[in-house]
């Protein structure tokens, strides 16, 4: 009887929790002013008749990802996938073994290939992504993420995704905003797997790119892919490069480091009511803490810039209840997933 | 009582005219077989189960727009927009007065303009589309899209499109296809006006750019147009604009001339069904009849290879029961716009 008893407190629990999860559009963002601020500004912009009232067309969010939507420490995905296509490759580059910053990389002294700064980098993504076609890039940029795993986190990239971010871009698609990815990471490195993963086609991600041709050969024509940087999405880029892919001004935006001060600025500066949020990496048990002398997603000047400028900086130890969708455990993984379908 | 019987067979044929209508996703198309195998096309890929199926988010379609969405002759409307820019702007450039093309063009001498060729035509366009931010030449592309109008037809640029294209776009977001805009014209100069006229929301317009810088004045960010060009989407360009883009590859490319059969090569190359159109202005009477030496839209190399490449030549003045929405006459436009809805 007893056991029971302890069953039917049990299963009434669970069954409060998740009835306040179905009526939580964000369960794995804890109550506090941070989570308000985003459903007050949904809330806002999609009441019809409202002063604030946005037309769908018109909700536009746009979010970084290295640091936003999924893990940068410590070390940017995309420049890992380089450092270890420059180790495949090698065999076909015998010029490798005597050019810098190949040649460190290929050795193992990571401190010349980091020596070699922005440039020696850019040249190691640049030289990875080029050579192929767009549809060999992408299987291969897409089985790699798929399969490699995070040094710390021991699971593929496509899994250390942020849980309340996820939750976040669907509630926003329910409230018929379109969500783009702006990020500084290679347009082609993330398509492979933004929808799978965030529910973005890869046609609302807008990103880095290399110069790509259209080539024809027997008939067969394909694109290729050519060692030559074509636009580099950072930055003061940024707002171009919304500009150019989306032609409109967001309404909101996500990033979470300098290099996405000015697509929040760009954003909250325009007319009517707007929200710039950054994520704020104050978590070193859960995921990292970092920010204003990091190596990945420094957060400095934008950091200093917030208060006066109404940004919300969203802090993961504090705002976030769940960091990775792996932490909910399977049997509350399946009745939330029953519950948002 | 004779007066009440052809009142009443009146209104049964207009009711079964427009039953006919309602059960046809393609009313200004005649009856044949390029109307068939669009629609057959259609019902193939989207038939669950049947072997040519296709997922919603891979059902990407792909239009050009001068000469395939609208009217394209006898002249380019963006390159018109550029020339009575040239005169309106002459004030602040009195460097025109005394250099070429600007100097033939403020003095009416067309030869002089024309023989400056594609690089002099360029350099008008460039110019008049630079030097103010996104905003103000948003502003100034739509109001004139709006108000000018077109030598012949006497109506503004946005009523002199093609009224079974308006519909086949309108089908084929039915049937769950994202359609987009691929064209050679400027992407900031079709943007104001796409998504009223064709249905299609400015973040699926692909075409051509001049380069944008981010600067910020007075705490007040904006985004300027720089008197340089950045990408001119015409010909093997055009599917490097997908790639960049949208990143998928189409299932359907609708073109009109040389400068698509890139395009539709690309699009018609990939595996699994496809389907690659052309308009051919064959139909002097309500539109142009022009093709292989035109000035504008030259139908040519794609002409000679269409047959060999199963690509469809649609036949304006055979294929098209009517070309512009406003030959519908408003009673029949009234029914029709009631049985669309």
């Amino acid at each position: 009887m007893k056991q029971i008893y302890s069953v039917l407190v049990g299963l009434s629990l669970v069954l409060t929790f998740s009835a306040a999860q179905a009526d939580d559009p964000l369960p794995s963002w804890n109550e506090g002013e941070t989570k308000q601020s985003i459903i007050h500004f949904v809330e806002q912009v999609t009441q019809q008749g409202g002063e604030n009232y946005v037309l769908p067309a018109e909700r536009i969010a746009t979010f970084d990802n290295d640091g936003t939507l999924w893990v940068e420490a410590p070390i940017y995905t995309q420049l890992l996938f380089a450092f270890e296509q420059v180790k495949k490759l090698a065999p076909q580059h015998p010029e490798w073994l005597t050019t810098q910053p190949f040649k460190a990389l290929l050795e193992g002294d990571m401190k010349t290939v980091s020596a070699s700064g922005k440039k020696g980098l850019l040249e190691i993504v640049v030289v990875t992504h080029s050579g192929m076609s767009a549809t060999e890039f992408e299987q291969e940029a897409g089985d790699w993420l798929r399969t490699a795993t995070h040094p710390r986190f021991k699971r593929p990239y496509t899994e250390i995704v942020y849980q309340p971010q996820l939750e976040l871009l669907k509630y926003l698609r329910a409230n018929d905003f379109k969500t783009f990815i702006v990020s500084g990471g290679g347009i082609a490195f993330m398509r492979p797997i933004t929808e799978e993963v965030y529910g973005i086609p890869p046609e609302q991600v807008v990103g880095s790119s290399v110069v790509s041709e259209y080539q024809t050969k027997d008939g067969k024509p394909k694109l290729v892919r050519m060692p030559k940087l074509n636009f580099f999405n950072d930055k003061a880029a940024k707002p171009v490069g919304i500009y150019e892919h989306i032609g409109r001004r967001p309404i909101l935006a996500f990033g979470n480091s300098d290099g996405d001060m000015q697509m929040i600025e760009y954003t909250t500066t325009g007319d009517g009511l707007r929200l710039g949020l950054f994520v704020h990496h104050t978590d070193a048990e859960r995921e990292y803490a970092y920010d204003r002398n990091s190596h990945v997603g420094t957060f400095d000047k934008a950091l200093d810039k917030a208060d006066k400028n109404g940004w919300l900086v969203v802090d993961m130890k504090k705002d976030w209840k769940v960091v990775f969708p792996f932490e909910l455990k399977t049997q509350e993984k399946k009745w939330y997933d029953w519950l948002k379908n």
